[in-house]
């Protein structure tokens, strides 16, 4: 098995308010998504992202579309400057998304913030000074 | 902000379980582990894939560890055809993953396997003929 994810599909609840998070907030683009879709990817460099009625998603799953409040994941972008964790932060606050945690010094001698997107999926905005990710 | 989810981290409970069935039973290889290590990275195609104690994870994205079921996330792992969608999801279940979904058809015309991580987490084995993401 080649070590990769492929692509990481969120199961949504509002497709259309995710999409305007992501594609207008953010600013991902969408690949071939037509109005009114039922779906959207975005190419992303490295592993692709992916909106999907969650209710789809667990039935294609065979799971209980059941979710509690905190997945158990955290998405991290990571950016090469502790200037850029704010920048990104405060363009990802802007769009939409619930501030967990503001820019700070972290623990492992990283600098991050936490936001929630509109299902409360977490992404960490990170500088890591020791591994180079962004 | 770059479309670029950089690393996933995944909440576990015995980090111990999740290391043997991500590097010994799926072969991914560890990025600078050292045995007792609280954390583990693994450097993959795309995004990397991380594991972190559940309520660490939570902690430090100040939100609460309570987890439901269903993350309402799946991790798609492509591959470029049938066959291999079926021996991928073998190893996976010779490795100790749940099974969730035995390789089929799939409606919107790939071909798909489901199966869960030692904490539930889903992943999909998916040979999509229209895009290919392997």
């Amino acid at each position: 098995m080649k070590p990769k994810i492929s692509l990481i599909t969120l199961g949504v609840k509002d497709l259309e308010k995710s999409l305007e998070f992501y594609r207008d907030g953010l600013g991902f683009e969408t690949h071939e998504y037509n109005e009114g879709d039922d779906h959207v990817m975005f190419r992303m460099e490295g592993s692709w992202l992916g909106l999907f009625p969650l209710e789809k998603l667990a039935e294609g799953a065979k799971v209980s579309a059941d979710k509690g409040g905190f997945s158990g994941i955290v998405f991290a972008h990571n950016v090469s400057s502790q200037e850029d964790v704010d920048k990104v932060f405060q363009l990802a606050i802007n769009a939409g998304a619930k501030k967990l945690k503001n820019p700070e010094k972290v623990f492992w001698g990283g600098y991050e913030s936490h936001f929630a997107d509109p299902d409360g999926y977490v992404w960490a905005i990170t500088h890591n000074p020791f591994t180079d990710l962004s």
